[in-house]
């Protein structure tokens, strides 16, 4: 085994400390804290979970690992602010996408070896990989593991 | 140059990312701004200004890039809460060693080879990292990247 699969590791190690403290913080919510706000008039703790869920979904065709599950998911979390839409998933229905999407891409990054990760993604054209090679899959990794710490911090302060 | 190298350098593309954000957000406060909570009796933005500070401080010494150069940010910045100390650093004093600290971390940076990255850090035992040996540099790196992340999302909380 070679360094760079030792680097490969490192990142997935990074992005699964993330998930395992998201997974204790989100799941553990009731009905009644999930729609406690992260401070006066900001987001609710329902929103940055659906909103973590979408960005993760997204991931699947970003890092060409298979087809979006919850592309709904996008109106309701991503393109529009939270309590702005009505029908929008449920408490239920956001636990059950968010361990689903994350199992999908453990299961994805399991299959690609220390090379696959230093490919261009899927929303990269070659001609703009070749100029930098950077925007590749390992860069999108690191990038959602930010994303995910960035919201927790968030997360965290409805809770304390 | 190795893929190995590839991969050092998208992790540190990812630190300098947040240091980037760190820097315009942090940088661009006023004296009134840096006294503001994230949300009402939370921390103020200097707090986690100097707290940030104090961890990358102790990053030096972690990962074998030289001495701490503000120790007495701990006392003020990690081991208490905000608003419990008097004396503290002042808001003048934070954004110099901010930038003092960050500047000598990216020195220090530029010397580490692809292998370097995956010594253990300071504080592992030789011992502790041959049991587990993602005990080091690159996985201190990412999990100060995502540390800054988590308390990036708090801090655009008191601005928006």
């Amino acid at each position: 085994m070679g360094t760079e699969d030792s680097y490969a590791a490192l990142g997935l190690k990074a992005w699964k400390t993330q998930i395992d403290r998201a997974d204790t913080l989100f799941g553990a919510l009731s009905s009644e804290q999930v729609l406690r706000e992260i401070a006066p008039d900001r987001n609710r703790l329902l929103y940055l979970w659906g909103h973590l869920t979408a960005i993760h979904d997204a991931m699947l065709r970003l890092l060409s690992l298979g087809k979006r599950l919850y592309p709904e998911f996008d109106v309701a979390f991503v393109i529009n602010p939270d309590k702005s839409q009505t029908g929008t998933p449920s408490h239920a229905e956001i636990r059950r996408a968010w361990t689903t999407v994350n199992r999908e891409l453990s299961k994805g990054f399991e299959k690609l070896s220390a090379s696959d990760w230093l490919q261009g993604h899927s929303a990269v054209s070659e001609e703009e990989f070749a100029k930098d090679p950077s925007r590749n899959r390992f860069s999108v990794l690191l990038g959602r593991t930010n994303h995910l710490a960035y919201h927790l911090g968030q997360a965290v302060l409805a809770l304390k």
